[in-house]
């Protein structure tokens, strides 16, 4: 029995409710299935917290579900626990014109939040690919990345306050004020929060990337910074690794504070774009050929090294910038750190380019099965470790014709590292686990981390719980424990299953 | 009996031993004092650890210092604690040239990180007026905040890694690698750390601001950005708060991304600058009267309102940021927002500028007894709490002359409140209560937060307990119980008495 507040409750036989109910109970990926009989759509805080009072009383098992663009199938059930969707909880409560913060539900697409922040002179500090789909509420549960983190910050120093739901019911409103017991927000005031708040232990951090293990988001506030108005990008052709560092090192001295991107792409990734996701005889394609073709002399196994990097800038003046971006450029060539470089000419120019980009994903899903890796490692080992991954797959799997692909947040150490078996589209576990170990073995070689912005989710709860620091382990139970005692938070994933407390023990 | 690891226990009669003493049981304002008879000064994590574990397993509390500037008591023995110094702990282990990282032991003096990161070009992003004597653990355990927040972020973005000691012994590594169980450092390799890392929970940033109440922190690392190589500064008077938001929105524009610091001073403030911080004919003091006296035509009464910004760039290009600043001043004065604006020519007029902020504080203290608070208020009621202040103890504590002074990070809503009875000099503990009751009230009146930056300490904890939401302190509690069983760490601070749960019970 469920209480008031439930919008949806599918009953067995209707045929539009069923296809429904599927697709609540599989992830973006289409790896991940459950078999939840039930999704709950709460309009407001009250109705979460009532029914989360009422799972936590009868120790049901419960699901937040953001956008469901998750990679690692956190916001998908394991079993037949009841998922709680947000997305009608997505009223913008305001901008402080002053302050910069933005307040507003979990349940508000990011896309929506940027289009709001521009119109009022901000930037909003978050950006991702799935920014159409996915949730604030999802992104701040899943510690979101992100082509902003280098410039703007992660989500620990821009989200100033939040509104959580624990397990049991109970409402708290951390950093944030002017919002009534029952989460809704008081009709004389603003919702009020501050960039600075030091009264008492920070609880809001431990629910920014706990991917709905302890407790339901339900409002958010984010500092924004002034909207930057003038953006400028070019795509760099490298012929080393080497190169590509000493172009890090010249742009943070002549490009300064607007600096606001550094995607690296290697080069078997840019020609699976080129030949899955990118055809045609635009702009776009004619640039890509050029990027890999840079130097026609070149046999294609001595280009298979170039590797390729989109830098942009944000700035408030678009002549100081242009000129910053200038310096930059004839630096790179006057000291032959670059083999090549585009400019963008202007703002179609500059889409191409992050389109190219963006297709990086696409385009390797349409080659073959996709064994994705998301990794922090040393900046300066992030090539090593991709050239050793390759050596030792190709001395163990060799038969299925591995492809290395590498692009990423370069400047934050953060590498997606993707391994794509040519032709052959179905997960074959056998490969699958021998990729994993090599992977996590040459990244933790090297000092790395398995989770760099994906999260953990049930893809990599047992990884974490084998690589992971016991100590460490063990304080994670307690502290999942102590918000969620009988255990009814996204049950089985996050923590190993030696570390999940049963429910209702 | 103390095990090995000890470097400090004066034996009494020693004069020297007892006047050090005396030192390690006062606070940096003097009004605390404790009476501790035992300093320890362990010179690694190792030694952090086997005297914590001692103390946790025979019930002696433990005071954690640092550079003893922290303002709430903190660092001061409540009774007969043991202090537990880290001026012995003071490697700086490198700063990772690609990613920017710093590490370093906790024990290390802000200001040697300042030299340490601009000789390798980039900024340490965290700047206080007690810079030369506060220690970065100290900065990490109270939150610190500074001018540098509103460009570079707080510590909750800026921090990357952390090692702590729990009570019990255990030493954890949070996003930080490479270094060994006992938190020595493994010699072969650097200590890694990095901007991502998404793997469960992320412990560090409940130690964030814990200020020494659950663990020890040993060790920091720290993600800097390139250092910028052109600074100015100027300042601006105003005639009322509102063309103080005009200023702010106008920087925002016109100086954009490389805007640094937002320093505001009322008139009160800068009067008792001039008289008891900053005589003398120099460039100061000629700069001071000339603010001041902006209107010769007004009368004092009428200038009592006036307002005084100190405005900061830094950015990357020195052309492109001067002419940024005179597009801003120009702005200004067209719109007849500021009645007048001082333009620094060279570092040293900039440093005078700085002198006069950095005169604020001494200066009040020169002048009586000074009630200080740290608030955090919406920005645009932050000259009405101030005037109703005022006016609540015009009302109520006429007989001791109160000035109401406010200085403060404007942009961040942080505002230092700085009551003065002049002439008197004592703590007067009716007074203080008056005090504290009209600016907590009308701070809480607004949706503001009782600390800002300056933290809870001793001085604090019980107003946490009666403004907070109970639901917050009940888990605060919890938070404890988990980390200090034994309460040990600082205990009697932070949390209200009634959240504490005493040693070994
Ligand atoms: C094309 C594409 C590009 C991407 N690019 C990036 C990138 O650049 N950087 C990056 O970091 N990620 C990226 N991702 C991953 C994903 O978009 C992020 O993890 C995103 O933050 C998830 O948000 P969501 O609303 O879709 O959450 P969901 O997938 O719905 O949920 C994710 C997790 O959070 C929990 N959750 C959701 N909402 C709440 C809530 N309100 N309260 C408590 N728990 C909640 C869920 O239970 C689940 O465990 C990308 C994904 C795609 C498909
Ligand atoms: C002139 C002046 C200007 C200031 N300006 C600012 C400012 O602009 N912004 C601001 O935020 N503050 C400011 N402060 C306050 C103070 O400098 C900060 O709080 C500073 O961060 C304290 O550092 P400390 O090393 O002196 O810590 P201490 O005073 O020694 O300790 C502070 C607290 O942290 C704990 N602690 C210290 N080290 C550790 C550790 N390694 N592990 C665990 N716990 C520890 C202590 O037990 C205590 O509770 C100012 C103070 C002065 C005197």
């Amino acid at each position: 029995m469920i209480r008031p507040g439930v919008r949806y409750d599918p009953t067995p036989g209707d045929e539009d409710e069923c296809s429904e109910l599927l697709g609540y109970n599989e992830d973006w990926t289409g790896r991940y299935r459950g078999s939840s009989p039930l999704v709950l759509k709460p309009a407001n805080t009250a109705e979460v917290s009532s029914i989360l009072r009422y799972c936590h009383d009868n120790c049901i098992g419960v699901v937040t579900r953001g956008g469901n663009t998750g990679l690692c199938g956190g916001a998908t059930p394991l079993r037949d626990e009841i998922v709680l969707s947000l997305e009608g909880m997505n009223n913008i409560y305001g901008l402080d014109e002053h302050s910069g913060i933005l307040t507003c539900d979990s349940g508000v697409i990011l896309e929506n939040l940027h289009a709001y922040s521009n119109e009022r002179g901000y930037l909003f500090p978050l950006d991702i690919g799935a920014k159409g789909t996915c949730q604030i509420g999802g992104n701040v549960s899943t510690n979101a990345g992100g082509q902003y983190f280098f410039r703007f910050g992660g989500l620990h120093g821009t989200v100033m306050g939040l509104e959580v739901v624990l397990p049991d019911g109970r409402v708290l409103h951390l950093n944030m004020d002017n919002v009534d017991d029952d989460g809704t927000v008081q009709r004389t005031k603003r919702i009020s929060t501050h960039r600075k708040d030091n009264t008492g232990y920070d609880l809001k951090h431990i629910f920014i990337g706990a991917e709905g293990t302890i407790g339901v988001v339900t409002k958010v506030a984010i500092a924004c910074p002034a909207l930057p108005t003038s953006k400028n990008a070019t795509l760099l052709v490298c012929d080393s690794y080497c190169d590509v560092l000493k172009v890090m090192a010249t742009a943070k001295v002549e490009l300064g504070e607007i600096l606001s991107a550094m995607e690296f792409m290697d080069h078997n990734t840019l020609k699976l774009v080129q030949a899955h996701g990118f055809g045609g005889n635009g702009d776009g394609p004619r640039l890509l050929r050029d990027m890999l073709q840079s130097d026609p002399s070149k046999q294609e196994s001595d280009r298979s090294r170039q590797l390729y990097l989109l830098v942009e800038t944000q700035g408030s003046n678009s002549a100081d910038d242009a000129s910053k971006m200038d310096n930059f450029l004839a630096h790179l060539y006057d000291s032959g750190t670059i083999r090549n470089g585009f400019l963008a000419q202007d703002s179609r120019q500059m889409t191409e380019m992050w389109r190219i980009r963006e297709s990086c994903n696409p385009s390797v899903l349409r080659a073959g099965c996709v064994y994705k890796f998301d990794v922090s490692v040393p900046i300066e080992d992030y090539m090593t470790i991709a050239r050793e991954v390759e050596g030792r797959l190709f001395a163990s799997v060799k038969h299925v014709d591995p492809i290395v692909c590498v692009w990423g947040h370069v400047n934050d150490g953060n590498a997606h590292i993707n391994i794509v078996t040519p032709g052959r589209f179905e997960t074959e576990s056998a490969i699958e686990e021998t990729i994993e170990t090599i992977v996590f073995d040459e990244v933790l070689k090297h000092s790395g981390s398995i989770s760099a912005e994906h999260g953990i989710g049930q893809k990599k709860n047992e990884a974490l719980g084998r690589l992971k620091d016991e100590n460490i382990m063990v304080i994670m139970a307690q502290i999942k424990a102590l918000f969620d005692p009988h255990g009814i938070m996204n049950p089985g994933k996050y923590l190993p299953n030696k570390y999940q407390h049963n429910m209702c023990k």
